[in-house]
């Protein structure tokens, strides 16, 4: 019998050495700063507080990012998967069409013992292991599964996360797919929930299911070895017919999906899908455009699925709005922090936002996981009449974390160290270090 | 704007009323007694440990049920539900098409505070309203949910077991309505894990879910108020287009679901599917038949969609083979708790099913929720040609759980007392007994 698909992936993720791509470990790096200020900067939210009440605040040993009180481990890796995404601020991965590394660092940093932790590069070659599973699937799985109602974060974070504490903790194939359909059999998140607490808690509801998955298989439980594959498989019960099981192991780690597609590190505290609506924004701004009357934004159809706010009442769900984020770019010449916190939205903005037309080109391919097929054109047109309009390809993204690290007002001074540190960790000391640093509050 | 569908269910689930029921009342007395000697039963599998020790055992005050040691409440409604479930042994319900029992009650459990618990009249009002929920909420996804691949136990169970404790909690219709999105969103559980024991864990998943839903909810955490109807709502994403949505709230408690179509309490160990295979095997051997040399078991289209296993390896993997479960039938005139537990199957046994073969009735109605539509024909041969031939319509059922729970031999003396408890307890003191009782190991 050939091997099962399942188990392919699984030995795929067990013999993965993805440390000796020197340019895949930089970028894991990069990734893991950019993350840790969003955490650090989501720490500080209003709401991380109400879903530890809420969880019932276990006390344990699991750091818990931006706060002195660790946790036991699943509490720990939820509140860390909802502080680094609250904020919506997050990497974002195209063929997993959601948030990679929010999932998959908080269950690894749940995974570990904080006394006697793995080196930093099995740490981050780990990190690398879940986003190319996580990207695999995505890929595999086709857009109507998140068309059609699923947060891709949430549902194939719990696979990704456990395909990386299984390669952390050198789990075999066998015990690795078993840890993979317990992922699977926990796959959950709708997106009808973007827009409210419920969405960056699907992040950490990832995180702690991953964990979950893992340590289930490595006590032994028993779980379906084949879990992706064939009738009634993951595939078959989440893709509506448009998955395509066949591609999940295609390039394989040629080259790593950190580097192609590549992890966009979001410049703008939003929805990832308003992003070239902002660049494209602050463009105008920049050539003195301030008397907008009326705008258009166009799409490829599918290519605002994400942006389900037209006239949000408040900066969370102006999130999801591009018409509120063009209003924001145009006005302000700068799409921030403070756009999108919870207090109601400045009317001057909103005003704005009315005059935004969004429309669709029928025409163009409907968006994929190809970053080739996402675009955006934004028209103005003054009280003059005069119009000008441009078109934004791709999605653009952020260079430097370090500077997002250091916007993002982390906590005390010591964290100011914390770029370098994870720039240039290797040892376990380096990685005890970090997590050290983590518990500032 | 006229009410959503998920504020008109949780307006209904807010205003229900069952305590005036009196069959309905006593429906809920005998559920949970059979729930209680599956669990008890249960609690004493092996794989309970793994279960434990794999989630991190975090001690704390809610009852685990044959366990001197309470857990945290999060892991008390998840090692109920997997030890109300781990031997398949406990209530099925059609409109469900699962499990819904061994989800509800756990979370039930794992929602009141032990030293000050609501009214045992309060806690089993809550129980018949968490599966009303759950039973309409099956009714209205239709059948392709289950037969494309989900485990409908796990994936209602979170909104069953949300709802259950919004009603026992008193919350508001708008408090109760996030607290179904929550659950929602965590609707995961896939068919394939049937035979593992991933299979039990998706009911203590499902307990655990509803319960954190309904705990944030309460909390005060945000969530989508609208979470069920609409494009990319919970019945378009997990539906397959079969769903109605329009069904969820048609003859709501008139009458309530445990009285009609009505909770099957299992009189045998195994998936419920093969009962009738059963029964139709224990008449047989009843009627002298011994040396059979071939059988047939027809369905209808669907009918053995979770009989999953032809030629089984274990115990485990019978409780999914009815051609196993015909052979036990047959030749021991029993189908025990001892035929379906980890050791190899039994080689007499394992010959004669092979001699079993499987078919479908394509003139027959598919299988729905409708009981109406669940049959079997049974048809036998012997070594000198004589055939017979058995038609077990509908799914039969256990009245009388208390020689169940005798059966279970759960634990000490003082547990003899529970079944005359349950069907007699009123008030919080009484409960509390029951929670004593719960902790006997």
């Amino acid at each position: 019998m050939p091997p099962s698909l399942t188990a392919a992936l699984a030995e795929a993720i067990v013999a993965a050495r993805p440390e000796a791509d020197t340019a895949a470990m930089a970028a894991a790096r990069r990734a893991l700063v950019d993350f840790l200020a969003c955490a650090f900067a989501g720490s500080r939210d209003r709401t991380v507080a109400t879903v530890r009440t809420g969880m019932g605040d276990t006390p344990g040993r699991s750091p818990v990012i931006g706060s002195a009180r660790p946790a036991e481990p699943q509490l720990a890796a939820l509140l860390n998967g909802y502080a680094g995404h609250v904020l919506d601020y997050d990497d974002v991965h195209a063929s997993v069409r959601g948030h990679p590394t929010t999932v998959i660092v908080p269950a690894l940093l749940a995974a570990l013992d904080p006394e006697a932790p793995p080196s930093a590069e099995a740490f981050l070659a780990a990190y690398l292991v879940g986003l190319e599973t996580m990207a695999h699937l995505g890929r595999a799985i086709g857009p109507a599964h998140y068309e059609r109602g699923f947060h891709a974060t949430a549902t194939l974070g719990p696979l990704g996360a456990a395909a990386a504490i299984a390669h952390l903790r050198g789990f075999s194939a066998e015990t690795t797919a078993i840890a993979l359909g317990l992922g699977a059999t926990q796959a959950a998140g709708l997106r009808l929930q973007f827009g409210f607490d419920a969405k960056p808690l699907h992040a950490g509801l990832a995180a702690r299911n991953g964990l979950i998955a893992a340590r289930l298989a490595e006590a032994g439980l028993s779980g379906a070895p084949e879990s992706l594959a064939g009738a009634a498989g993951f595939f078959e019960a989440y893709g509506f017919g448009e998955a395509k099981p066949e591609r999940v192991l295609e390039e394989w780690g040629a080259p790593w999906q950190i580097l192609r597609p590549g992890l966009t590190l979001k410049a703008f505290p939003c929805c990832t899908a308003a992003h070239p609506v902002a660049v494209a924004g602050l463009a105008f701004h920049r050539d003195g455009w301030r008397d907008v009357a009326r705008a258009t934004i166009t799409f490829p159809p599918g290519g605002d699925a994400a942006l389900v706010v037209r006239a949000p009442r408040t900066g969370i769900e102006a999130r999801f709005s591009p018409e509120y984020i063009l209003a924001a770019a145009l006005v302000d010449g700068a799409v921030r922090l403070d756009h999108f916190d919870e207090r109601p939205v400045r009317s001057e903005l909103a005003a704005l936002a009315e005059r935004v037309e969004r429309r669709h080109d029928t025409a163009a391919p409907r968006l994929t996981s190809d970053p080739g097929t996402r675009f955006v054109v934004v028209e103005l047109a003054d009280q003059q009449g005069r119009t000008a309009q441009r078109r934004i390809d791709g999605l653009p993204g952020l260079d430097d974390p370090d500077a997002k690290f250091r916007d993002a007002k982390a906590g005390s001074d010591a964290l100011q160290a914390v770029p370098h540190l994870v720039r240039t960790m290797r040892t376990p000391g380096d990685l005890a270090r970090l997590l050290q640093l983590l518990a500032q509050p």
